[in-house]
């Protein structure tokens, strides 16, 4: 098969994009390189570098066929968005529209969508929610990952694109760009206690925060899963573990793993930042049966993951 | 006192400048004319051409205050946005935010915007929509209005900007644009019994359907209250009669008044389009007392509008 995958310089689209090289397929992918480094694309993918919101980097595809287009990159920092709010569109609004544009265009019947949890915003005290739960965005970021799922659905209804919205959760893992601190909690904490230019680990907001963390391989194979099977068609689907685990709890387990005796300091929580939201996966588990690991196991992997690459 | 009211070459922010400008104040107006007719601005305006979601457009501001900015302008068809779903996003998304940084900076604390009962989309056979309900857009045009509101909320929070949302139904009467076939039923309607280049009147859809209509005044006269009762601040409000009027009794009333024996043509409805909504006004109610003027009695004012003007 042939598939588009964009933002493979990013760690989850990587991820993806290397999945289905082992498995075979040809795979294409189109990063701008804002945030990832091009060293983190697959070597096998065929990398084309630009802005998906981009007329030009559209052209670039030649109006080639693909099986399915995974549409990953994007601008993923609900803190940067309050940066530039209107880059922020670009990247996560008008790329879905152009990209929904192509697969009209060419054929293609099947478009995999990188939504987010943010778009549910935070509800008074409500700490779960499922796919039937108001969505209240509190971040740019989330807006326009909320407006691109609408996009998806009305290409549904007017052109009969298959979509899946996949509303990840927190993801975590090897191949996590750990020198952007804007973005990614674990990867933050991580760089803090392992760079040595760090004297003291910064945690912006209480550690009584939690996040539901899925470790990227999962994420990935629930993504390449839903590409084929049908009960992910036009459907928007919660992508988390459905467990809390605390700051405090990633704190703890990152300086045993560690060995790091590194102090912890607690500063202001930064703009739009959620106190703690997991998942409702009970439309995940009703059609699709693989486990999630679990946090321990999955910061060991991480950990191990960065040694080998120092 | 100085507003800004963008999009005053259209009827409804035509109207609402009017009305300012006749109690006494100062008003700036944005427009890219690209519906509206610059002959159509009240002549007291100040008038700068341009695209609100374009910087230099901003910059001609010149960092002035404003008591208010009442965000009217926009692309507003339905229709019109699945030709080109780039440019809806910018007309009307892009837009807003380019205009609450302009009120951030110039410490402007007070913003209106017109958005619209089409953020609802069709929910089965939900008819009657409240402000509590969820929202399903169905066109681009709908995804970019709800994205401002939510762009709204993020700046009340992180800001201190004091929004209100006004989820204007359908607005009809004098100074409506009759010449512009995509946007506006009874205009669209009228022109097609009025024009002899129309030997037939054609509606798109079945006269069955419904709208709940507002008349420009009434509209106008609620959006201008909205600016200086805290009623009104930080919320999001349905502005409508709540009462339903079919597709079949606007063309009868239209027949009626107008003398005509035009023979009325259905054909196939356009994407996106609604079977029918009306507003539930309960929250519009409690906070404001003036009633809305009734589709006939309107209907004849804006007859008599537009044969004044031939």
């Amino acid at each position: 098969m042939n598939y588009l995958v964009t933002g493979a310089a990013g760690f989850i689209g990587a991820n993806i994009a290397q999945k289905l090289l082992d498995s075979g397929h040809r795979v294409v992918t189109i990063d701008n390189l804002s945030t990832g480094y091009e060293s983190a694309i697959p070597k096998q993918c065929i990398f084309i570098k630009g802005d998906v919101s981009e007329d030009r980097t559209i052209q670039k595809l030649n109006n080639a066929n693909f099986d399915a287009i995974l549409h990953i990159a994007g601008q993923s920092s609900g803190e940067v968005s309050f940066e530039d709010p209107a880059y922020d569109i670009n990247s996560n609004t008008v790329s879905t529209l152009k990209l929904l544009d192509y697969a009209v265009k060419t054929k293609c019947k099947r478009f995999i969508y990188a939504s987010t949890m943010s778009v549910y915003g935070e509800q008074d005290k409500k700490e779960q929610f499922s796919e039937n739960d108001a969505t209240i965005p509190k971040s740019f970021y989330a807006v326009g990952k909320l407006a691109s799922e609408s996009y998806l659905r009305i290409y549904q209804e007017q052109y009969g694109i298959k979509y899946t919205s996949l509303r990840y959760f927190n993801v975590y893992g090897a191949g996590q760009n750990l020198e952007n601190l804007k973005q990614g909690m674990i990867s933050i904490y991580l760089k803090q206690f392992i760079d040595d230019a760090f004297k003291k680990v910064e945690v912006k907001g209480s550690v009584g925060r939690f996040r539901d963390l899925s470790y990227v391989d999962d994420v990935a194979s629930v993504s390449i899963e839903s590409i084929h099977n049908e009960k992910f068609y036009n459907e928007v689907i919660n992508i988390g573990t459905g467990k809390k685990t605390t700051i405090k709890k990633m704190l703890q387990l990152m300086k045993d793993y560690l060995g790091s005796s590194k102090e912890v300091i607690i500063s202001r929580g930064t703009k739009g930042d959620q106190f703690g939201t997991y998942a409702d996966v009970s439309k995940l588990k009703s059609i699709y049966s693989k486990e999630f690991i679990g946090f321990d196991v999955g910061l060991r992997k991480m950990i191990k993951g960065i040694k080998d690459e120092m």
